[in-house]
């Protein structure tokens, strides 16, 4: 079923990719065009067949294109929205991936409603340890979810195209508003990647760090999987939902005061009964 | 190879019970003997053949051992290390597989040693997530660390001995002194530990937090499995190795600040070269 006759891929890394994969190979889309800076990188997504097209020009890759998605780091988001916005047509939908919303939907709104340009914020959730098109993988999206933030001036019609193209790759959606959305994921995912950067820094930063290492065994490095994933991503996230996230930190430092103030008054059955509690909730996950 | 004639396993959960597994399947001991306070328990070890015989009573399953692995909580170790110091023959050897081990090496070497009888502390790194025998399996220990803490009054054969049970089921011996060992594992071990389990109850604390856990992907779900992971075992760390686990905690929170106020200050470059300094640490391990 083809939802949109022309799409195209403004950056083609591991989600781009896996988005023109998915799309390509649902047959979701008339045709890709994937839109880069490097020919390289493009061709490498024309092999696997993320896209069908390829160029490294905007004007030349947005002719006629009904959606539009940006699959760039955060902060470039709205820096290229303007140097596309004179070439999309009215009724075209641009839709983005990036992992802050606030800040982008804000702005593109702004920017884009004049012309009846429809822009949905969009922020599937996978994929977070790899990165570039060589991880790109058509099934990347299957049983994830896909948050959709929607506000006051979206288009109702462009939000349910973008709804059915996510679900049509195997996503789950859930909308939030982009306020909402930016406070959750600075708890589910921005603050767990604070905790693990620190603690393996903590750790490196021992004298006998070196020695330490090597006795990482499953729990550890679980703990920070998520320590290793694609810093460039990582430092917008950071910058864009600063407040956030430093109020989850705040939260964080409270249930940290609390742990250490258990410990260091040595009550097992109080120590105890927290360990159950919350053993339950994770498993409960 | 026989290694022991007769081994008695104190103790068959995940850890006694794979110990007897492994021992059974590589004819490492003559006889495994399961003692524990619970007959049902002690059933199950004998069906998956985990043991060759078992007894609730001390006296009886201790006759002409020479190795006795304690494989309880770290807290029921020097009890029940005083229980059966009447039964334990002139050179056998105890060894436990508690996850600290300057208490318990301490006051075993002052109980046992003018009884001519050997204390090895242990520390299989395996299987935290699970407990109980139904989880048990012989390949626990293929390729996981089996941390040894010998002291200046360690017998070296016994040492040896244990060593070489402990290399033939599979894994890799690494010797430290007790002290060592518990500032090692408070780094890479509890302090995880800790952290995961303080953020988990930081986002099940917030107003939102039963909104926000279906939104847990990969990487929050990585950062706390440990988190789930036996609160008993766990009580008894926390409670053995307080100050080292503090020291670490205060450790982290220094990182925790530097993060912070880089984030505070959204400083971009900063930002970004913390993140690949401990990318490329986490990466390589």
């Amino acid at each position: 079923m083809v939802i949109f006759e022309r799409v195209a891929i403004i950056g083609v890394g591991l989600i781009g990719g896996s988005l023109g994969l998915a799309l390509c190979e649902r047959k979701l889309a008339g045709e890709v065009i994937g839109i880069g800076r490097n020919q390289e990188n493009l061709n490498k997504a024309l092999e696997i067949k993320a896209v069908n097209k390829t160029t490294t020009f905007f004007q030349e890759g947005l002719i006629d294109v009904e959606l539009v998605i940006m699959a760039t780091p955060v902060e470039t988001i709205i820096p290229i929205l303007k140097e596309i916005q004179p070439f999309l047509r009215a009724g075209t939908i641009v839709t983005d991936v990036g992992s802050t919303k606030v800040g982008v939907v804000e702005k593109a709104e702004a920017l884009l409603n004049q012309d009846e340009i429809f822009f949905i914020g969009g922020h599937p959730m996978a994929g977070s340890e790899k990165s570039g098109i060589e991880s790109a993988s058509s099934s990347l999206f299957k049983n994830a979810l896909y948050l959709l933030t929607p506000t006051s001036q979206t288009n109702n019609l462009s939000l349910q195209k973008v709804k059915l193209m996510a679900e049509s790759i195997g996503a789950r959606v859930i909308e939030f508003s982009p306020d909402r959305h930016d406070f959750m994921v600075a708890a589910i995912s921005h603050l767990p990647r604070m905790i693990a950067t620190a603690l393996v820094n903590t750790v490196a930063e021992l004298p006998e760090g070196k020695q330490i290492f090597p006795l990482a065994a499953g729990g550890f490095c679980d703990t920070t999987r998520i320590a290793a994933s694609n810093p460039l991503m990582w430092r917008d996230i950071f910058l864009t939902n600063r407040e956030k996230i430093l109020e989850m930190a705040k939260y964080f430092r409270q249930q940290l005061d609390i742990m250490e103030m258990m410990i260091a008054e040595s009550d097992g059955e109080v120590i105890l009964s927290y360990l159950e509690h919350v053993s339950h909730i994770r498993r409960s996950l």
